[in-house]
């Protein structure tokens, strides 16, 4: 259970880290959008391992095929699926982590969900989960672009340990992110950020940060007025993602030092639209788009392999000592940041279709 | 839609601030569990306004009654129904927010949704909706008791603006925070808490802050991996409640600030079981709770209801001004502890049902 | 579970037949749909006992009270419940069936399901239960006729035992339906009909039949291709009713002794339209409807309650027997017109909203 | 939409007939069950092609892979992804249909619907699309024999046009089924189904009929009260399959020539358990099971594709004349026979996970 994500615009993902592949299956998806391979490998090669040498070494290809739903180019209507291979493993790689639960991953809790997992690599936990994920919201992101005219969302790497940079979130672009490795819009920061992370990996170490998303383009009136709050729905979002430990809309956090006269976004008429003058609120009211730029932050904890000798113990309940080999991501928030958009565009896209199905036409007035 | 919540233990809130009522109804809960109307009652007593001095002083006695599901005491399987009546309002009351769109509520969003909205009070926008949760919660913390020997959830206020409490999160008890009007178990800090809430008051503005929950007795193995993690579920819950900003769960944003190998929580064999030596993840690992305990931290913004003079716009779209009239809350927080509590128990016992689902005694061996 | 029908347009029921109340939370429905107890109270007042002399004589005035979702005549968008509350019954009315298993009634499958039942009637499996059901039918009509300019659903009785009625199908309409006691649009068969029910009663027996469903003014494209095919759906809802036991669309059973080139429904240009020349299919082909009429028959088993005394079991295992007492309906027939019409209204109206969902305007072309 | 089946025991499946390929995803299903390729591929082999000189000649081959969720021959508890792979299809061969709405088929419906379609054979609506359903049915009939020491489903063809099977419905094995090429179990009748459907493919027509199906050794308990009873979803299960027109449960369309009296199912004690003498029921009572076999019956109509000349119209919206060319099945019935039965395993494999999920051992006493 719980692979499925979307009321409407529904997303199933399957697959382990090893075995036959990696996949998704996206129904509820509008006829007639233009959607090709190559539209989904775009995202997926912005997640992929290899990419610039501050993330893990190791080489994926991944490459997506579409198995169906899509016909000279067009989606039916009908269920998309996608498929990503794995590459072969070699079993021995993995007789250590087979019987040593390593710390901060989910080797343990699995064994005491299921009493049983795949233990070569990270099963189900694994970060090339995301994959599906990323293929989805590909796909998400050409239905709200066909649906709203100035739809944009932009996620970019705002922290990295002490490091914060400094980013005008209502005028940032994709492009100001995608332009350096590090995928942080504020260059200087993104120098300083890029050392640390070559520093951390020589250590044997890792650390975490926070990724920033804003959307533009959003018309008010998306979310639902109680549980599946738009802000809620985000929050799941996020939350669901590997690693990820906190989220925060608007002002979040910092809300909490504020007085209600200071908080409230007054409104006002600009250039002839009903609009907030200053926007605490990050886009939603009420569960609901006001049709203000949404925003809002992730926290990623430092990722979990690491080269260190750490304590732990084995399936056989003894207590031992276990280092990760190989070649992992020091900081997975640069690679984070196409899936935080993904996961964006999934939750914005499954509310916009529930907002056309009680939209009726024939009923205004 | 988004008016329910939970795969199998499953709620559906309904009701306006003014109307016939609020309630609730439980679909999937277990047979046999033994609830009454006064286990319930008491709940809703911790949530309703006007407690104490510093909570609202509107008086809603919010008395409840079970319309179905429970005979001679216990549950029946079928749905529970639970209804709390509205108090008559007087229409006139609310004849200037009819007209004029409240900063940072959510009459604007709303009407841009739906096109309509009861404007006597928030709607399902009003912190009275709250009450089918809470209602609902009560249920739930009965089954999850029914399940696991020394289940506990306790809730308490961590922060009110800038007094932040000193609490020791891993023998807090509920009786602690229920000792005081703030619901805060630093005595000391509860009283300067109080003090400012007062201050604010008279101030005729609001403050924000932290609602802290600590889980215990939950076994390893509640939680599914991909969307469903349950961090990602208490994640949207906390976000589904009104005026929450953000959620953070075991180190939390915290976690940003610190390396890999200090963040990991190693593992040893303590009184002969696997547990974690420190408890960064919260509790839950790949969104499988690891038998340690769960918690996690809320957000709440100053209540955006204030006494202050606010700039605004009319529905007929002209620039206006619009003052709060009759009581408020200066600050939710301390009524905010047993809802958060109520999702916290719902999202607990969603994830025990899921989880009983799967375990086949049979097939173990 | 399984007290919520419906993906978009989600109605959930609640209610023993004894105790606080019957009722519904219809979520989903769209905004600024006129609705008025009034519309509600006709529906229901069509499916009350002790209407004629041909059904029950228990007096059930099954008031409906709108709780929530309604404001000011139109739909808020938000949960509309509906509330009718129960007659208090004598407890000592019920000790014997407290006791023993009434056969073919659902008192020992609810034993062998929870372990526990409300012994007091049948609780769910009453057919009050489906006073919820009908109050969100008369919603979906609505819906639907806001929707779709000729829409109709006309259901009717025809057949009941050995007697079967000559229906003019695509003429026949509801007031031919509502104006004999059995609801059957054949005066001459509903004259028999009548005469047969009342010595039925007489013997202390019961009887069963067919009640047949036509839809008019649907729209090409409704339903969905795979598992949620408008005949599925349709199925489903009419096999979720008490007491029925077969459903067939279209040709339904006599497909099975036609040919392939009798049964197939050719296509042909009528009034500028694409219509087929037969309608064997009933409307619906691959799942989909083709904008034909549809229709469906469904088979109403004869009422388990009889006077006659009957073999059975009680509780603690031991033979004994039983004879209903009390007034209870010979034939349910009559009264499960209007509930067939509801439960086609559902699935209607939650498929309509299914279909705008992705019908995307900007798309098209 | 619609391309998802169960509650907990979720399948989703994708693919058309031409394209990457057809598969099905499997959520929920419960961890450590043994299940290999060969388990799925020996019940995906009697659904297919070309088996028998009655079937269709094309050859299919359908291999299945195993893409996920399987490890070392368990079930992890994580989705288990199943793909089949399509044979390349010609184009040109595909030209006319392109071009044509076929009578009875889907084609024009699915137009209406999506504004597009694969029109390179059936799309969704082939009959290739119940290979997903066949493949996920091997993994449910997996878990209820861990589940139900004595389970076993039977499916059979009990008609054919007008010849009718006489079938022991009580000691009918698979094995007897199984012995001919049209699976119907009453060898004599099943010769001159044989010899029937050689000479209606000789005449280019077909001819449907009756599969019936009899399930034993589910235990009393399983199915909800009210919209998700067991006969309300096995209907629905029952006609989302391609060509059903009708099902009917326990005595079905036959009660209403049925009284009360002869139609009830008295209760007796029976080696120790409650039973009943007769089983009109079906064994469902007010939608759960009450531990006598589970029967019902299903109508195929006709296959829509025949050879004879047809009356059509274009997509231009011409008049126009059309034939089917190449080789098709004249009779689903025997192909049908595997996919009632996996369908039948779905059904009843989700209310098995869903009444594990509310039995608390703790509550019971």
């Amino acid at each position: 259970m719980g692979n499925t994500f979307g009321q409407l615009f529904r997303v199933t993902t399957f697959g382990e880290s090893h075995g036959g592949g990696i996949g998704v299956v996206i129904d509820g998806c509008p006829p007639k959008i233009d959607i090709s391979e190559a539209d989904i490998q775009r995202e997926l090669d912005r997640r992929r391992p290899g990419q610039s040498k501050i993330t893990t070494q190791r080489k994926e290809e991944d490459r997506c095929e579409i198995v169906s739903g899509i016909f000279e180019g067009r989606t039916l209507g009908t269920p998309i699926a996608v498929l990503v291979r794995n590459k072969d493993a070699r079993r021995e790689d993995y007789m250590e982590i087979a019987k040593k639960f390593r710390p901060s991953h989910a080797d343990f809790s699995y064994e005491a969900k299921y009493g049983i997992r795949n233990w070569q690599g990270g099963g189900r936990a694994s970060a090339r989960e995301t994959i599906g994920r990323v293929a989805a919201g590909a796909v998400a992101k050409k239905v709200l672009s066909v649906l709203y005219l100035n739809f944009e969302i932009v996620a970019y790497v705002a922290q990295i340990h002490e490091i914060i940079a400094k980013v005008n979130r209502s005028s940032v672009k994709v492009q100001d992110a995608e332009k350096n490795a590090v995928r942080c819009p504020d260059i200087a920061a993104a120098q300083r950020m890029e050392s640390l992370i070559g520093q951390i990996r020589n250590e044997g170490d890792s650390v975490g940060g926070v990724v920033e998303c804003v959307v533009r383009g959003v018309p008010a009136g998306l979310g639902e007025p109680v549980f599946d709050k738009l802000e809620a729905d985000l929050a799941k979002a996020m939350l669901s993602l590997p690693a990820t430990k906190g989220f925060e809309i608007g002002s979040g956090f910092a809300a909490t030092h504020m007085r209600g006269s200071e908080h409230n976004d007054p409104f006002e008429i600009r250039r002839g639209k009903i609009r907030t003058v200053t926007n605490n609120s990050g886009g939603v009211q009420g569960g609901i788009s006001n049709g203000e730029e949404i925003y809002f932050r992730v926290a990623f904890k430092p990722t979990a392999t690491i080269a260190h000798e750490q304590k732990t113990v084995s399936t056989s309940r003894e207590q031992t000592k276990l280092s990760a080999r190989g070649r992992h991501d020091p900081c997975v928030l640069p690679r984070a940041v196409p899936i935080v958009e993904a996961m964006t565009a999934l939750v914005l896209c499954d509310h916009a279709l529930r907002q056309q199905a009680i939209a009726l036409p024939s009923a205004a007035g």
